[in-house]
Parts: C-alpha cells; structure tokens; sequence
C-alpha cells in the first residue's frame, strides 16, 4: 500500500505543479463565504440550470450581427438590450448619450502586383484615411520594430512599411504578449508617416491564424501626415518577409474606402436592480455593446454584455433583492476610443462617492476564473482584494477562484482615477486574442456551460458585493 | 531511495502510456538496418544540415504560389521542377504528357439576404458548375446527414441545402475523421439534386475555423441536374444552422463564375538517380506537383514534391548511387481526379513489374512518423512491412518508427491493384486537415527543422530499398 500510495503522490504533485501554475489561489473561507454560502450556492445553482444567457447572446450575434460604433446594427442592440432589461422586470432602464465618431471600412483590398499577381487577406485598422480610388501602389519594406525602422534612414520614403512583429504563444504565466505587440497596430501608421512611407501595413496581432486578418483600432496622435493603415495576416506578412530577405522587391496595390465620417450620437444602455435599504450605493456590472465590424462581437464584447443582463434577471427571478443596487450598464464606443467609459465616469461624477465597485467583463466568455480589482487607494485595494478572495471561496465549484490585484477592466478604467474600486471579470485567456477583431469571433465559440458559469460567478458576486454589511474595501 | 525510484517510476509510466498511445512501435534492428547503419546515418547528418529542401519549398510556395490544374502557375511549377532536377544533376530527366482538365473559380460571394444582409465567406468546390450572373436567390434548408436529407421528402425542392456535417477533432489513435466527412462535399450536390434543391453548400471538412474555407473536388456522377456547390466556414454553417432551428428562414444569394473548361494538358515530372547494377528496377518517390487555387499548397503537396528533389540531390551530393534506380515522379492533377497517377500507371505498365515499390508523400510536412505500406499480395505486404520494420530502426533519432499496413498514398494507388507494393510517407496529422484545401495551406505552416527530418527519412529509405540486395516483400 505505501509504494502505491507513493506512486499516487508523484501523480498527485504533478496535478498540483499543472493547478499551481494556473495561477489558482487556496484561498479559506471567511466571515463573507460563511454569511452568503446558501445564497450563493442558489445562485449558482440557478445559473448553471438557465439557457437565458445563450438565447440573449444568440439574439444578439445572429439576429443583429457584428455592431461598429455609428452603425445602424448598434442602434438595434441598445433598443433591443434596454428591452430585455424593461422585460426583466429591472428599474430605471434608460440610454444615457454619448457622442462618438462614425467610421466606415468600406470597400477594401490588398493585392501583390509584383514580382506576381496574388491577393492577400487584408483588414483596415479602425479610424485610418482611405486610399485614393485607385490605391496606393509601391514597394514595401519590411521592419520588425522601431528600432529597425530607424535604422532604414530614407529607406522607408515612398514605401509601404510592413511592420512584422510576431506576437508570442499564449503563456498561462505571462499571458498573452498582446499589450507588447499592440503598439505596431496603434502606432505604425504615424511612425511609419515620420519617415516618408506612403502605407502602413501591420501584422495581425495573434499567435494563430488561418490566414485571418484582425482589425483594430489605431492613432495619428501628431503625424505629419495621416497615410493609410491595416492589418494582414500573419501569413502574407511571413510571405512578404521571406521575399524581401531574399532581395526580391515585394509591390503592393492597397486600395481602402475607410472613410472617418465625425461625430454620430451612440448611448450607453442602463438599468437597475435597485438596493433595499442603500439604493443609492450602487455595483456597475456590465461590458461594452459595441463591437467590430466583422464576426459576430460573441466573445467581444457580446458575451460581457449579456453575463450582466442574465445576472440580473437571474437575482430578479430568485427574488434576491440586495439592499445596495446593482447596475447594469452597457458601454457604448468602447473599441473606437472608449468612449461610453468616459462618458458615463462625466455624466455620474456626482454619485461616484457612493459607487461601491464597478465590475466590466470584456476578457471573452470563456471558462470564468475570478476577478482582478484596482484602486487608486492601495490601501482599500488590497483590503477589497482580501474581501474579493473571501468571496470568490464560494466559486469553486465553477473552478474560479484568482484574485488579482492592480488591474480592472477598459470602460470602468475611467472611474480608478475618481477612487472607485474597479473590477474585471477574468476568463481562462489562451483563446481570446484567436478570435479577438476578427470575422471569427462568432458564437461557435461560446462554450454553453462556460457563458453559465460566467453569469453564475458574474450574478454571485454582484449580490455580495451589494448586500454585504461592510462596503467593499472597508473594515466591518 | 526506493520511495524516490517509485516515484520516477510513476511518471516514467504516465510517459510510457503517452508514448504507445502515439503508436510508436518498438522494433528491433534486424540483418537490413544493421548492414546500412553507417549509410543511414551519413544521410541522416546530411540531411539535417541542408537548407536545400527549405529553399526549394521557398521559391515553389512564394514565388509560384498555388498552381491549380490547368494554370500558368503549374505549368511554371513543372517546369522549374524539371530544371532543378537537370541542375541537381540527375538522368533522364522529361515531363510526360497527361491529359487533365482544366476548371477555374472566377469570381464567387455568398450574402445572406435575409433576415438581414450579411456576407459570407465561401469557396466553390473544384469541378462544381457556377451560376447564372445573378446568382441564386434561395432559402436554406440544413441538414446534418443522408438520412435527415431523406426526411425532408419534398421539403429540399426549391432550396439551397446545407450539410452541415462536423468533423471531429484529431484523434491520436482513430485519426482524423476526414474520410467520414468528407462524403458531403464529394456526393452533396447529386444527393441535393436528387431533391429538387437548386445548390448545394457543405460545412468545410475540418475540425480547426478561424472562418476558415475548405475547397475540395466534387462530383455529380449521374446527378439529375449539375447544381452549383460550394463551401462554407463552420462559423457560417453554424450561425445558419442556429438561426434555421430557431425557425427563422435564411436567404443566401449565391454567385460563382465557376467553369469547368473541358479538357487541357499538364505532365508528371520524371527524374532518376541510376541504378548502378540493376538500373531497369526502380523505386518510385515523389508528391503531386499540382495544388489548389487558394494559398500556397506548402503541405498540399509542395512539401511531398520538395522532400523527393532534396532527396536525390542529397544522395547525389553524398555520391552514392544505389544498385536499384530512384525515379522522382512528380504528379500532376491530383487534386482535381488523380489524372497524373492514373496517366502514370498507363503509361508505364510495362515496367511495372521491376517497380521495386512507388511511394508518395502526400500527408504534409509535418514531423515524420513512417511509413504505410500495401500490397495486394497480401504475404509480400506482409514481408515487406516486416523489412521496413527492420529499416525505421535506423530513423529513431529522428522520431520516425511507425509501419502501417493496408495504405499506401493517391498518386501511388492507381498501382497498388498492378502488383506493385505502394507506400505512403506518413507525419504527424494533428493538423494537416486544419490547413488542407485553405488559404491558410503556406509556408509558414512548414517547420523547417521537420522538413529536414522528412528528406532525412525519405532520403533513407529510398536508397536502401534501391540498394539492399533482397528485392522489398521478397526473402533474402
């Protein structure tokens, strides 16, 4: 028995090395679990038990579609969310305006017209100028990063530049590498426009494609002239590279209608189930409406929004009214230029003070593993985290468990500076920045359970958090 | 100490079952491996420290690119390979007229038009017909099988049917699923006409989309009337398949300029290393020249075509000239029905018997696994897997042991039931099928270190079937 048991624990320490480095927590049950663990467990129970959540998100990616920021489809999914939260049965349901920009891709294509004919795959990056009618037609030089664009000198002048900078494989302990693979996307176009090139032209920002284009949004900031950006896949950027590094000269036709068509009028979508004894305090849950204009939004942001709209009807349905209120709010504009963020942190400066956290799941829908949480005030941060992982105790039977400090989420980021405790709403991430900005971010990604466990961890958290006795971050 | 061996052991197991799930066999070195070791491993050490292949694969994927049958491209392609096969040094170097035919894509798009506008991504299947200039305007009707395709009685007629078949994901040990899958693409349009439908759409065959389409060969056989067929991504066929369940109806307008434009002529590529004692018997090696129309054919087949010249130029370079012929053969018209395989076995019946055996690599460039070996004369098959047995020994430092029985390779088959003994040069196939028939088929997808390892191999064993003294399936 001792050498099978023995046997069983170098199994055993190998599962615990593989549970370790996924970054999960042995956080112990405290004074919160222990006051909210039948609740909870309801809650839970319901969650995992309810189809609400994948027939909103089926009415959203399939009957209305991807959603840019301008667009008529957009209009139709804050008609149609602010609908739900009205049929729900939930309070003071209305759109707050929030002025943001119209840009339009239009037409667009990329072809290799010498030293041979081939179309490539090619998305304009959000916000770029279009072509003139018949394109832009040069060679392209090819840079890894600034330091080699630099280092051209007059090279990149009358040139498309390609920036070709592989993002690395997702790392379950580093994560994704896309916050240092972005900027080529955000900032090509104006370094590139600084030496003379007539283009920009940025690898897709991902570790795997089948020859899949991801768009995304970009910045002229002070560029002496605004030239024309877009992202190709990783495969044509790798075909250009291998031509050029063996002294062929790559030329390309880039033509783009991308047009930028100023202000249009959006709104954020707002609703409440409102508090019992403390209406006034208030949890912000929610995530952004709009989305790309390709795929379907599903994992971004359509599933964020929709964890929030089933995690209030499913608190409604149980009749578990807490005594702060719990807000849902839908950002609009957030991929253009956060737009609804900033809005909303204006339009409810005045109630700040009493806005007790507010939570934004915009990381995808996948398998849900916790939050991360920021304050300006380190102090009352690191006691909300303590709070957060005496709470999160009671997930562990939906494998989420992280807590982890010093980061939130994009459209409540404009709250931190103002002193509220921002959360996110933390997935299992190898997957997201796949489908991320792409015509693949469709609802065939959307594991059924995994969008349950995120409304049964999303609605658990929500109750607490507005109907605990302390106010998150505080002492009892 | 024992506590700590126990321990090692345990893991050594959990590796152990790993290992025999991958099928790795443990054979034993026998007369044949033991009198070519030394050859074996002078090949192998070449092999792995030659860019040849690689630089071969380069100028075929990015300076060709795809070369359908019956296009510019692969008529450059043949005659580049032919060039390289003079320039590397061999005999008898000639193209061999084979009759193909010749069927262009044009122009193609797929709209949903209701219940709203929505482009999707489509590619006509090889030898489909097109449609009229406007298109087809239909409703889809979505099936997952024959036989729910037999349930709708009248219910196709009119409509654009939609086999909406998924294929599992790779299995180490069952495989791919593609054979079973792959029905719907090949019988689909007859079966829909059969039904009064007016197109026919087929979920691509693959378990891996990033909105990813897979083109393939059809065939209308003694279809009533030739509908147009295409296929669609598995995002598209699901979001149809979703929205159809929900009792919605889908409107696709379908156009494709798709023609088949009757018959022209391509050629296999022929090229030998002499045989210095008995040159009339031959072992044949070799891939399909021809591609798809859509990425760059890297592992379809350009990799099989690029491990066959590097293989010969490798044992030329190494000077040594086996006693048995090795004749490249590079097929043309695979893709769209096997022509040059066909052409082949016509055109050589009379030396067929002194084919010692015909191998082809048609499973990608992936890791090399081994090889697949058949016969029709079942004790020849029999002895001959037990000599390659015999042989892989000497590739374990390469990671490559495996021998199947029972399969040879496409181009190989046409003289598999003529006596020869086939052999398929077999890989690593967790992703092949993710990448096959797609624009995402490029040479990025290509390791180069793996490419090296599959001219190692094949490079191995084509010389010692070609220079051992017992002829291959025969006793010594």
């Amino acid at each position: 028995m001792r050498n099978v048991h023995t046997r069983r624990l170098g199994v055993h320490r190998l599962i615990m090395l593989v549970t370790m480095a996924t970054g999960a927590s042995a956080a112990v049950a405290g004074p919160i679990a222990d006051a909210y663990r039948s609740q909870a467990d309801r809650i839970i129970d319901a969650a995992l038990t309810s189809d609400d959540a994948y027939t909103k998100l089926q009415h959203l990616c399939d009957d209305i579609g991807h959603r840019i920021c301008g667009s008529e489809a957009l209009d139709r999914a804050i008609e149609w969310a602010s609908a739900e939260l009205r049929k729900d049965g939930m309070s003071n349901v209305h759109t707050e305006p929030v002025e943001v920009i119209r840009w339009v891709r239009g037409n667009e294509s990329c072809e290799m017209v010498a030293p041979r004919r081939q179309p490539l795959v090619m998305l304009a990056l959000g916000k770029s100028v279009g072509t003139p009618p018949d394109g832009i037609t040069a060679p392209v030089v090819v840079v890894a990063d600034e330091d080699e664009l630099e280092k051209l000198g007059d090279g990149a002048k009358g040139k498309i530049v390609l920036f070709n900078n592989p993002m690395p494989p997702y790392d379950s302990e580093k994560g994704s590498g896309y916050g240092h693979t972005v900027r080529f996307r955000t900032n090509g176009a104006r370094l590139a426009a600084e030496k003379g090139a007539v283009a920009c032209l940025v690898r897709s920002v991902t570790a795997h494609s089948l020859r899949t284009p991801h768009t995304g949004t970009m910045n002229y900031k002070d560029a002496p002239v605004q030239i024309p950006a877009a992202a190709v896949t990783v495969e044509d950027a790798e075909t250009i590279d291998r031509m050029t590094k063996r002294g062929i000269e790559v030329v390309l036709n880039i033509k783009m209608d991308a047009k930028n068509h100023g202000p249009a009028m959006s709104a954020n979508v707002v609703g409440e189930l409102r508090g019992s004894t403390h209406p006034e305090q208030i949890v912000v849950i929610g995530g952004h409406i709009d989305s790309w204009d390709v795929g379907q939004g599903a994992h971004d942001d359509g599933g964020g929004c929709i964890m929030a709209l089933a995690s209030v009807k499913l608190l409604k349905d149980l009749g578990l009214q807490p005594k702060r209120t719990i807000r849902v709010v839908l950002w609009t504009g957030e991929e253009i230029g956060l737009f609804g963020g900033k809005q909303y942190a204006k339009d409810h400066a005045d109630e700040l003070a009493n806005h007790v956290a507010a939570m934004e799941s915009d990381s995808g829908a996948f398998a849900p593993k916790g939050y991360g949480v920021d304050c300006k005030d380190e102090s009352r941060m690191k006691a909300a985290a303590d709070q957060l992982r005496d709470i999160m105790t009671l997930m562990e039977k939906i494998g989420a468990t992280d807590v982890s400090e010093g980061h939130g989420a994009p459209d409540v980021s404009p709250l931190q500076p103002e002193g509220v405790i921002v959360m996110g709403h933390e997935v299992e991430g190898s997957k997201y920045f796949d489908y991320h900005h792409t015509p693949a971010d469709t609802m065939d990604k959307v594991n059924p359970l995994e969008l349950k466990q995120n409304v049964a961890m999303m609605a658990t958290m929500a109750y607490i958090l507005a109907d605990m006795p302390q106010r998150l971050g505080e002492k009892d």
